[in-house]
């Protein structure tokens, strides 16, 4: 269910506007608007799934699908031979920063290790 | 396929030592030999998948159990409350360092942004 305060629901729901990239039943690409890296892109599940920690069984297949979405954008950003990470953050640790399910797809430059 | 020169292929066959955490029927999760954070699991499909590029329609359930599995992970390791990052990596840009992909789950401690 779509929710009145959530920034990414009002995206899914044309409410805010997103520079959109890629759309599915289940998923939607848009670009970061404070990109950290040449490509920076955020694919989230339309449904909303506050984080990790709330991801349940009936779940599984949206969340894989964020990996299917993934694919397809680094192949259009011209990402995939040279090479992109995924990262999700769950909770203040990690910084996440919209209670709203995000994978961050980031690419176009060498990326460093720890990751963050 | 398991793939007899593909190192987590070896350790999901019981070839290759790991301090296992969590095993269901699609995934492990093992402790990363070089921890990059006081918790540092990497979650891996048993199933070859070399990285998210090679990832296909009859991946998208293996995959979407990878949160699922890190989602447990991070509940035994008393990290639901305070946060983690999960962040996998496809290709040279990113420092893939073992082609069968695994999503690292780091917390512990307050993780950084970029994301390396």
């Amino acid at each position: 269910m779509a929710h009145r305060d959530c920034v990414f629901c009002r995206i899914v729901d044309g409410d805010i506007q997103a520079e959109v990239l890629r759309e599915d039943d289940d998923t939607l690409a848009f670009r970061d608007l404070d990109p950290k890296a040449p490509v920076h892109v955020l694919v989230i599940p339309k449904r909303h799934i506050a984080s990790v920690n709330d991801v349940t069984e009936s779940d599984r297949t949206v969340m894989g699908s964020l990996f299917l979405a993934a694919r397809d954008v680094a192949r259009r950003e011209q990402l995939a031979e040279r090479g992109y990470r995924v990262v999700m953050n769950t909770g203040a640790d990690a910084g996440q920063s919209v209670d709203h399910a995000h994978l961050h797809v980031l690419g176009g430059r060498q990326m460093t290790w720890p990751p963050g």
